[in-house]
């Protein structure tokens, strides 16, 4: 018997994944579709109700007690509709209330991704322990999540922690978000690869012009491709002492496939974190690979939902 | 009969204030003596201590339940200490524990000055009924505090909201905080003053070269004025952007010598925030100016304290 049952869904721009996830944070049914991103709204939402149906057929769903949902961002929890820049068919779509229909008029909790994975961290990954920590994940894009406190910080659209859409020159490049000098304009994978090939580096035979590829070069010692990890690592570090500063974390964990780069780029991030963060209080600050795997989005939903519940403090979140 | 009386003090580089506030924010008593800041800790430390020997001295006194210290930072609110940048004498000193001596042995709440100012607004200013507000101060240097979740987010250290020492031009000019291109570097009142000098502005015949005579030439039409408080319009707007994308604020107040300049900043604020805040959950983003006077610090240090009693619901903080 479970008492602590949830359902959590992770919604992205290519797969959408569900799950039934205990109190403990163990995934007992999983369910899955990829996202048809290019379809009309009604379409990708078919999808998302072909997952829910796959778990509501679980002899275990009588013991479900909510839904946590963790989308692709923008969302908007006050609203409880979601925009992902990745699904056009969805514009301020709502998510929550077909949701909830589908699930048999269940609680639903709606949060960004970013702020998903940072629940996940901070209950069983390496944000535990931390009351104070910001989560990121940098890869195509970069995002992220803030515990405060001790407890996640969604904000009231459910969007805190987007850390990849901070400017840090605010004379740089323009961002296809509007601004420009984001973090993620400097330090996302696409532009990693982009910034060392404007540079002069170039690809070996197989034609990988990827951030993995780019790491890859810097481990075997290519100076333009060392170079671009510094420069993503320099903007990652003016952005996590930005947000130190702001808001007094004390960890920041990176995740994400360029995360997984590893010391190519936490050694230069952490170099660059003594010359931004410099203030007394921000100076201890720690930085620590992710540690949740591929389904962090839906722990992290789970443990959202799971932390409403007046058994909160089983999540730890 | 006072139920909810709290003592004050307002700690900065030039003068220490102290007074007795009651629940609904007013001062009934009032003390202040100049900060010896060049002196030695002692003799800083009996200032204080003859502000508070008046605070004792009044017949309210004995209604008074804790008290608040608003101080000039860094401070560290969990180690009980301060180390003012101007303020030589007090390195880690134990203004907690003293004013706890002094005071009979009452509750003592620390918070950095500008978390003070921001519990301030919020109480009875600008940001009164704003649930996420990040409250600044540009004056001589950029400082501020944030509200989040309808409650003042002071940090385990009590310098939250620390905004003048966000980088926003990771490759700009060194910060004497050590950090490079942060909001201060642009946006304070004797930066922009340098600018405008460097940029071949003159004063007039009265040979003030302070930002309020830029401020003026900028009202005046001056173009290498307009200029100056333009950018550091720019560099407010991107650190504003930056908190906002951070923690969801929805209200940016903005007080301090340089604040009172009003359209000549806050114009090119607003514009260069529609530049800056684009993603859909900031661009609702509100800019006012500070409501509260020279008292802020006062009575935003015994907002915070009375915030910490069962009664908290009364100071709205």
């Amino acid at each position: 018997m479970h008492t602590d049952l949830v359902a959590a869904l992770d919604i992205g721009g290519t797969k959408i994944a569900g799950a039934l996830v205990d109190g403990r944070g163990r995934i007992l049914v999983r369910a899955q579709r990829p996202t048809p991103a290019r379809e009309d709204g009604e379409t990708v939402m078919r999808a998302v109700a072909a997952v829910l149906g796959e778990l509501t057929a679980s002899p275990l769903w009588e013991g479900v007690s909510a839904v946590g949902i963790g989308s692709a961002g923008p969302v908007d929890a006050s609203a409880g509709t979601v925009s992902p820049v990745n699904v056009p068919g969805w514009r301020d779509y709502p998510l929550v209330a077909r949701v909830r229909e589908a699930a048999g008029g269940l609680p639903v909790e709606l949060i960004g991704d970013g702020v998903a994975i940072t629940a996940a961290e901070h209950w069983q990954g390496a944000a535990r322990g931390h009351d104070n920590a910001l989560c990121m994940v940098v890869s195509t894009g970069v995002g992220g999540g803030l515990v405060l406190d001790g407890t996640l910080h969604a904000g009231p659209t459910g969007n805190a922690g987007h850390i990849g859409h901070i400017s840090v020159d605010l004379d740089g490049d323009p961002c296809p978000c509007g601004s420009r000098g984001c973090v993620e304009r400097i330090a996302s994978g696409p532009n990693i690869a982009r910034r060392a090939l404007e540079d002069g580096w170039r690809p070996g035979p197989d034609g990988d012009t990827s951030a993995v590829a780019v790491a890859a070069a810097a481990r075997a010692g290519d100076p333009v491709a060392v170079a671009s990890f510094e420069r993503a690592a320099r903007a990652l570090a003016a952005g996590i002492a930005a947000t130190a500063t702001l808001v007094e974390i004390d960890i920041a964990v990176i995740g994400g496939g360029v995360g997984k780069a590893g010391e190519i780029l936490l050694a230069p991030l952490r170099k660059a974190l003594t010359d931004y963060a410099t203030l007394s209080f921000v100076r201890r600050l720690a930085v620590a690979p992710a540690q949740m795997g591929t389904d962090a989005g839906l722990v992290g939903a789970a443990a959202a939902v799971l932390a409403r519940r007046p058994d909160a403090a089983a999540a730890g979140v």
